[in-house]
């Protein structure tokens, strides 16, 4: 059986106009590995409107789970929320239940509920919270996508709420040969080992160090002794 | 007039199961914007043909430009450039003028231009070639598409060769304010500001610093006086 799909959505003008640097499709995707989901595609939007519901929803019909990361805050470029709704023909506003959350929160710590973080507080008919512990404002799901905040600290605080909520499969393990040859001299009897070992992913990711090209040889695969046996014959076949 | 539109497509299996960061994208972003051409979306995709053919078509309709990374290599992993050649209905095959460039670096550093090695020749009829400076093995446009390596200094010397054959447009300019008070507190005057520039894209981009809250407000465009404008009025609204 195959392991369950999933896709990353990641919504901001500051990471397409390189300012930003993107870190949570790849916490996202070593969580998901870990899991045994199989992350099988990313992409990056600008806020803009039509980007973000066209992409919510290739994204939603094509993939199982599709998680979201960015524009769930209080300033005027936070539209994820209205996007979301929109793809899913939902309506949207301030909710109670959220609305209660954020009163709370800054009860506590003497802030302001003022107009602006009421937005963060518009959630689509008929989503579930995603909780927030690390700064409250919650993210949510809504038909099978996770929108979640783009602040890397409360982007894994909401992955780490919605993990145990999935159904994972077989964690994908993985093991790697540093083989110190270029891969022009290793494709040869890599293809053979990729075609013994169909049920096995099998990738070669050269390197250059010190002038000279080396090649790390990772073998992925849901079955640990069937890695085992290709990385036994991968050893033999380039000793080191 | 607005700004030439771009597209990036990262293709490899190891960077959707969290082995390897991608890198490529940020590269890509900051040159773009230095050359005022916008990029507009980013997606990866694993080393699977339909999925690579399915991304090419959809994005190199989309866009003016489009850029690829990764899958170019002589391993059986490498398919990027049959997924091309198929994505634009080209035949490909081994072509002399880059056979010939493999086989004079070969040569050159005493390697076996092999079977495997063989298959960096292998180029869609009509591509033009792009030159490889790092490890000789060359990239090629075809259509609108750039395809390009994924190990990163082979990629930034690619992207050197393709920047000067594109027509750019205004480069986006971009000034920051910090602010140190929470993304809430100061949404309201932003959004006003936004509204009184519409021609510009004024972000906030939130962070956490020994437990307060802050935000990096960034205003860019590609008019330095319409830049400075603004950014007079934000500094008038938040003074430090």
């Amino acid at each position: 059986m195959s392991n369950p799909t999933a896709a990353m959505l990641v919504i901001g003008d500051e990471i397409l106009s390189g300012r930003t640097k993107d870190s949570n499709t790849n916490y996202l995707a070593c969580e998901l590995t870990k899991a045994g989901i199989d992350l099988k595609e990313a992409r990056v939007v600008s806020d803009d409107h039509a980007a973000i519901v066209g992409a919510v929803r290739a994204l939603s019909e094509a993939y199982e789970t599709v998680f979201t990361s960015g524009g769930i805050g209080p300033t005027h470029d936070d539209i994820t929320a209205d996007c979301i709704a929109e793809a899913f023909g939902a309506s949207i506003d301030v909710r109670d239940d959220a609305r209660a959350l954020l009163a709370a929160h800054y009860e506590r710590t003497g802030g302001e509920l003022n107009e602006a973080r009421l937005r963060m507080a518009r959630i689509p008919e008929g989503a579930e919270l995603i909780e927030n512990p690390v700064s409250t404002a919650p993210g949510f799901k809504l038909g099978n996508v996770h929108v979640m905040a783009g602040v890397p600290s409360v982007f894994h605080a909401m992955v780490a709420s919605v993990l145990p909520t999935l159904t994972g499969g077989q964690p994908l393990l993985s093991q790697t040969l540093r083989i110190d040859r270029g891969e022009g001299d290793i494709a040869g009897p890599l293809a053979k080992l990729a075609e013994a070992y169909p049920d096995l992913s099998i990738g070669s990711y050269p390197f250059q160090q010190n002038g000279a090209f080396g090649s790390n040889v990772v073998v992925r695969g849901s079955d640990g002794a069937r890695v085992d046996a290709a990385m036994a014959e991968l050893a033999k076949a380039f000793p080191a």
